[in-house]
């Protein structure tokens, strides 16, 4: 398949910043000319043709929601993203859970717009078929972002609002560093939103904070034990690990757990030997060796890397360490590494005996939370922003949850962070690994704004203006980018082993060419301005399809990581730093070597340095260091300079936002 | 009025770890005997007659709840905390609502047991006069807690579902710190607690976590500026501050504000002289002089001092700095000082562009949380853990509007944290010269164990198992600890300039003498078992009192630190450290002298070292340094060692807590 073999042409670019389209229809009339989105349709044989039959047999369980659904007035000019939100009326959540047949009790509002949803739900509606799985991924993106989640959006109210087909949108929740930083909310733009759109961006449920507390817990438990360690006898620790409590001394089943992995099958504290003592209360971390991290969900770029317990009280165990954005779910706690001892054991969060804890932390943050569209269509919003250092997907459960509620016909419709070979790359290989859940259709975005960059445009940087060569008219940069990046990145899509069926991408190329396009208005109009989009994407969804892993997870890690560097980025090679590679040997000792790769690599080329557009070749891929999320089930590797902690800009998005004192309204947030 | 003018006896002592409770009837008789709680009332007289008469005027207007209490069946021996919080079943938050009579538009359900009450519900009840205001305080408590939230908790339950008196509890919400660390949760225990108790001692409704958020936002926008100033030159500054959208430049209001303050009265951005740039972009922070801390809701003793910066992205802006544990909303935002500049001048939250963001961040956080009790009363929760450290008491927002609810006749019954030297002293006056309010009752906790302990009975800490003497009958550790740390905190609540009425004090003191005690017994039989206690409370709410501050707000900062150490601690004087005066001379150049003063001391002694107990005289209270909270409104010594960022003991409680895979409960919670 050929790069111009895209499909859809969208006017409107929901990420322009309102100033530029405010001074006058003639400027907006020179937008909507060229402002606007290319996707790409890319269907996948299914291999499963058990789950096809037991379709077949299911079907009449279809029902389609009596969804109310909201009526949109667009305006031209189209108002700010936060003045159009407000300007609609949410439906009360409850309502909502209603129609698409959530049960009372399956419910926790989380005040009048948001709710959680219990996951009973998915022993309930365990015989339901499962609906149409879309993913939504695109190219390299400009610092500004390029409208995956709008085109979700508009997506979603063109199949629900417009062509009645249940449908619901999974997105992940943002994260508070950017939304106060560069890059705005990810609550979609224009007529193409999820509200109220200040409370998806700000705590929402509370998850985020939820993750960081828990991630924070273990890393205070980490260095206060090496503190009780390294000032206390096997005796004194043993004493105060395991106390007598009016006479009586018993482990806590986390500590049964412990003895357990030690090889220690006794239960009544008094009867291990010293030996055994110290083998219990002596976790010996190698402060070399700590691999946890403090997380904090602001973009704090001074907590990269710091030194700590340099407070006379902590006797002088200092230690260099660094704070993470906080991601990600880490959702098998126990068996967390956190470190290696001294002689070269992994150092478990249930051996530092929070596990429990975390648990408790998280109860409610793994249940998804509820919210809808402009159109009043649903939406779940689940974990896991930047998918640059981390997956970048939203959650698992929200998916299947979603796949359920909608039915057989019902329509899916989820996106990957930043370019295919990064948020789509780790959908596939991670994410769908785990699940077992396989996309029916992928639709990539690539706007006009990101195909000049790569056909030679110069630098776009957040907080800086555009140059002139993104607000006027020029066709050559834009054919240079869809040569270079937007072809890369189709053939990435094709890549993961997926055998697209060409006959039909062709077709819809041909019906769709870029010459002859259909538009979409999603962002100026909402859902009715994406009909087009949801019937190509309902035709696409009706074909057969078939999809692959594109590496065996048995293959050693380096050839892992070589093969998405050579056939995901299109480096020529990788090459190592040594403690990766040691890390690598280690991680094989453990036994973690048949873990998936989720790289973090920078979102801004295919190759590992940001200034790269088009698509790069021949570059060979550094491997700087090698981290391992046992929990969560992947290795980490982190390529080239790519900071696990994102910066502030010189004028932060935060300099435009407040509270109006009288209204309680927030002004500026996007 | 002399020490053994005490009042109250109650039996069980709520912070009895359940361990001790189940071995048998006979421990439990025994327990029985003398685990009791000492309460003493003081009341004051009402110094304002006209808020008096307007009182009479508007009696009509109070309204007997139609409150359904849920009925209690207490279990001997008394269970677990957690286990009767989930044997009850807490009336749906919306039903409560109504019952006190809140309109459903001013309500706002987190899940449903947990609501967000909205402020709106001041304006509507302006005309309606206050309820009677109670404050609960103590001694110096032991490191296990001695009980007031519990004696709060007994207490409403008795005034609202025995004595079917309108009223409401005012708590704090709980610090995640001590939840996983030593302390154990604050929701109360045994028969008097608030439920579901692993709610509010968790996550609650987010209000700690968007606390963090806020405060960290500010941190790091301190670090990120200060880099930007480091590496950019003023035209380069200028043009990324006030960028150039679409041929256009302009000052966001935030920006306008700063150019006020620096007395620039233009507003178009091309107008300004290169000298009024350099001033509008360089805050130029003092890099020694940053006063602003981050924070985690963790006991992270490691992040007390680190050094940060140390990336080789961060160009080697290296900076010593540590981490704070979460407290207090600092809730008059733009005003916060962040730190000196080279020049001299503070440099505001405003002076950073985030002012704005901040009370985005906070705008749920400002709204009270309503809970319940065991019996179905209602609770506020909203704000401020840690009165050694911060000013520890519960949000003046929450006491205004149960203060309103419970109307004339009704009883609103706060907490100050430890003992009354500390939380007490702050209420009276930090808290209550904020607010304006005037308490009419006190009552004073105080458990033998910690009489005991101030008695000459040996330390008691976290995590060792209790000595013998706590055990065991011990009546001369008792009687010394009455004539020692009891009698000076009662002391205490007298001297904040306060005039007791001696007779009814003592009248009380006859009625009630330990002697002759009054039973209370909440802990193990809920409000019924303090149902004199709520008696005695209400007619002492029935007498005229007076009320007074402890000092002026004018008298020098040094007078006003001096007069809480000696009239208060029972200091014979104050000594600062250089630092500490540098300081205080800076905050009186500045204009900030008037402000009252918040203690950071140790809780455990009234003197600056914790192994002090009784009431020591005769010892010097060394300042270290002083603080200024200008947003929040006081003046911040740090007294001795204390620090700001708790640790975790060498078994933290997290140990014993875990959720169960199957029935989702939490165990091991308390």
């Amino acid at each position: 398949m050929e790069a111009d073999a895209v499909v859809l042409l969208e006017k409107g670019d929901n990420k322009v910043p309102p100033t530029w389209i405010r001074p006058g229809a003639a400027v907006i009339r020179k937008l909507l000319k060229y402002q606007f989105q290319i996707l790409t349709f890319l269907t996948f044989y299914l291999q499963n043709v058990v789950c096809s039959s037991s379709r077949l047999l299911q079907e009449q369980q279809y029902r389609p929601w009596r969804l109310r659904s909201l009526k949109l007035n667009p305006l031209t000019p189209v108002p700010s993203d936060i003045e159009i939100s407000r300007a609609q009326t949410p439906k009360a959540v409850t309502q909502l859970a209603e129609e698409i047949g959530l049960l009372p009790e399956e419910l926790e509002a989380y005040g009048r717009s948001k709710a959680k949803v219990r996951l009973s739900l998915l022993d309930r509606l365990q015989s339901q078929p499962d609906g149409n799985y879309v993913l939504v991924a695109g190219i390299t993106p400009t610092p500004l972002g390029e409208g995956k989640s709008t085109v979700t959006i508009g997506l979603v109210q063109a199949l629900s609002a417009h062509l009645k087909l249940n449908s619901f949108a999974c997105l992940r929740q943002p994260s508070q560093g950017p939304t106060f930083g560069v890059k705005g909310g990810a609550a979609g733009g224009g007529y193409a939103q999820v509200i109220p759109m200040e409370e998806f961006n700000l705590h929402l449920t509370g998850d985020i904070h939820a993750i960081t507390a828990a991630n924070n817990l273990v890393a205070a438990a980490i260095d206060a034990r090496m503190l009780h360690e390294a000032t206390q006898t096997d005796k004194a620790l043993y004493k105060r690990l395991v106390p007598s409590i009016n006479g009586v001394r018993k482990f806590s089943p986390i500590q049964i757990s412990r003895l357990q992995r030690l090889g220690i099958e006794k239960t009544n504290p008094e009867s291990l030997s010293p030996q055994e003592v110290s083998s219990f209360v002596r976790l010996d971390l190698d402060p070399n060796k700590i691999t946890w991290q403090r997380v904090v969900d602001t973009n704090d770029r001074f907590l990269r890397k710091i030194t700590t317990g340099q407070a006379s009280t902590e006797k002088g165990q200092m230690r260099e360490t660094g704070f993470d954005i906080a991601v990600d779910m880490r959702n098998r706690l126990a068996r967390m590494v956190v470190g290696t001892s001294r002689s070269g054991r992994p150092v478990t969060a249930e051996d530092l005996g929070v596990s429990g804890a975390l648990a408790v932390l998280m109860k409610d943050a793994i249940k998804p939370t509820l919210m809808q569209t402009l159109e009043g269509t649903p939406v779940f919003v689940h974990a896991g922003p930047f998918a640059n250092i981390a997956h970048g997907n939203s959650s698992v459960l929200a998916d299947k949850l979603a796949l359920k509620l909608v039915g057989q016909d019902g329509f899916v419709v989820t996106e990957a962070g930043f370019g295919a070979d990064i948020g789509m790359e780790k959908f596939f290989n991670i994410k769908c690994r785990a699940s077992g859940l396989q996309p029916n259709v992928v639709v990539l975005v690539a706007t006009v704004r990101a195909l000049k960059m790569h056909g030679g445009g110069p630098s776009v940087s957040a907080g800086a203006p555009l140059p002139k060569e993104y607000i006027e008219e020029n066709l050559d940069l834009v054919a240079g980018g869809c040569h270079s990046n937007l072809r890369k990145q189709i053939q990435i899509a094709q890549l993961t082993d997926t055998e697209a069926e060409v006959a039909l991408v062709c077709q819809i190329a041909r019906e769709c060419g870029a010459a002859d396009a259909v538009p979409c208005y999603h962002w100026a109009e909402g859902g009715l301005g994406s009909v087009e989009l949801a019937k190509a994407v309902k035709e696409a969804a009706s074909k057969p399809s078939h999809f692959n892993f594109l590496y065996d997870v048995e293959i050693p890690i380096v050839e892992k990581i070589r093969t998405i560097a050579q056939k995901v980025y299109g480096a020529h090679d990788i090459e190592l730093s040594a403690e990766a590679e040691a890390k690598i040997d280690y991680y094989n000792q453990q036994g973690f070597g048949s873990l998936p790769i989720c790289m973090a690599k920078t979102h801004l080329s295919l190759s590992h340095m940001p200034e790269k557009k088009g698509a790069p070749t021949g570059f060979v891929l550094p491997i700087r260091d090698v981290r391992a999320s046992i929990g969560a089930g992947f290795i980490y590797p982190l390529v080239g300079t790519m900071s696990t902690m994102p910066g502030l800009p010189t004028r932060p998005c935060f300099y435009d936002i407040d509270l109006d004192p009288i209204t309680e309204e927030i002004t500026g947030l996007f």
